[in-house]
């Protein structure tokens, strides 16, 4: 079974209190592929500019990570600059540059519409909905969005949340989806609107994942040196999404499994910059972390 | 097996998005007895004002609590105004009239110095020492206590955490008294110092314990309605405290279902205005939601 993932791939400038990156690689494409390769096939679809350094993302290519879909663009990569607080909660965005990812559009090649998982990583809702409609019948779809698409977006946005089996969000997300202040309120309404399962990401404090019949919180791995909280929750989709991609069917206890599975690795990919931490692990690291938590 | 519990009883003044109360029975001491007393015999030691009503607490008497140890003292029962935002982890302190409460010193009746669970509520560090000193051979001390004594009797706070078994607090307390911003690292730290077992409260994203040699993290019930949060943390440790009394073991297995059981009482008890949920609720309804968590 094989997974596509649509969404950005940029080089980052952050800064934590253990250090500064520049030029480190990121976006949501590489850190959901990072993290699910350990489990499955991945078709990735996204952007770089000339600047990009393949390099980086060699050893992905090892791990079966396709990159037919992967376009380079006259034009410098997405950036983003970042600085986080003490409270690794709290980052302030220091700057955006689109570049290239302004203008993409989502090409799906021919040899990946017949992936069976597919994560909508956040972009904007109507290319979410074309990639939707290029793949024919997959048997899981897992949509990812954040808050500027809630404000900007919402009719798209609510299109996508009808058409799509899984939605992964985090406390906010949902209050502002819903207006709802209570996100266990919130989420049973969101459960009306398409999705059959939500996963409510919480950080520090581990995810809840929510069907119609099932309630399942799986805890967070206490890390004890966190070093760059960015993209955790892209690493806990591909582990989420990963795990699914092996199982023979997707019932409740193979979801709980895949809550568990993508909060552990989301507790590697925080452990360094970029996704170098998912570099270094093998599978055995994540069953390893597994049992203990 | 019975259990000591020292500590504040108020009347408060409460609005929330719910709605208003004025007068409502509360304090540290009440919401711990009125959850403890679920499982075990309880011994208040207190104090309340001429204009306590002490019909509000009559149904405790059926419930094993003792009050022996409880003063009518001439003037007002210590009060407290509060009122809550949306976000109901956010409130405002409106005034704090300590009233009798302000000369409070503990006097634990001769049948009480064999309790053998003891809970230190939070109060001034130094009276937790006087009533440390007052039980020679407990099987269990418990200790909660707030930013304001960290702040201002940190020496003597400090004594108090040599002397006690276990330590129940949230993430901003760990870190005022570690100076640790990983909650992680500071938790060991505190393990250090005299605990033996630390509860580390989350609020509606449940709670974790650590011991030098156990890990685990209880997941919250997921109350639709949070009416008003007052008396969380006192009716989970009243919860936890009460539990435990009734093990013939206090293994990490008992730890473990203690914590469970604390997190599911202080979920009841957010679904109404004082311990009015407590009041209405039955062993039996505990056991239910424990299964369902």
């Amino acid at each position: 079974m094989s997974i596509l993932v649509v969404g950005s791939i940029a080089l980052d400038d952050i800064e934590t209190q253990h250090g500064k990156v520049t030029d480190s690689p990121g976006g949501s494409t590489l850190f959901f592929s990072a993290a699910a390769s350990f489990f499955a096939p991945v078709n990735i679809v996204g952007v770089v500019g000339e600047d990009f350094n393949f390099s980086h993302i060699e050893f992905l290519k090892d791990k079966h990570v396709d990159f037919k879909g992967l376009k380079v663009e006259k034009g410098e990569t997405f950036r983003w600059g970042g600085r986080y607080h003490q409270n690794l909660n709290q980052r302030d965005t220091l700057y955006t540059h689109l570049n290239v990812f302004e203008t993409f559009r989502p090409i799906i090649p021919d040899t990946y519409k017949n992936s069976e998982f597919v994560f909508l990583a956040n972009i904007d809702p109507e290319l979410q909905l074309q990639v939707l409609s290029s793949i024919p019948s997959p048997i899981l779809t897992v949509l990812d969005t954040m808050n500027f698409w809630i404000d900007g977006k919402r009719q798209e946005l609510e299109e996508v949340i009808g058409q799509v089996d899984v939605m992964i969000l985090n406390d906010e997300e949902i209050r502002q989806l819903t207006g709802t202040h209570n996100i266990h309120r919130g989420a049973k309404d969101l459960l009306q609107q398409g999705p059959k399962v939500l996963v409510i990401k919480k950080g520090e404090n581990g995810a809840i994942m929510m069907t119609p019949d099932d309630y399942f919180s799986a805890p967070a791995y206490p890390v004890e040196h966190v070093v760059d909280p960015t993209g955790a929750g892209d690493s806990f989709a591909g582990g989420f999404l990963g795990y699914l991609a092996t199982c023979s069917k997707l019932s409740n206890e193979n979801f709980r499994k895949a809550v568990a599975y993508g909060s552990t690795i989301a507790s590697f990919n925080v452990e360094s910059f970029s996704f170098k931490k998912l570099q270094e692990i093998s599978r055995q690291d994540i069953e390893q972390r597994m049992e203990k938590t």
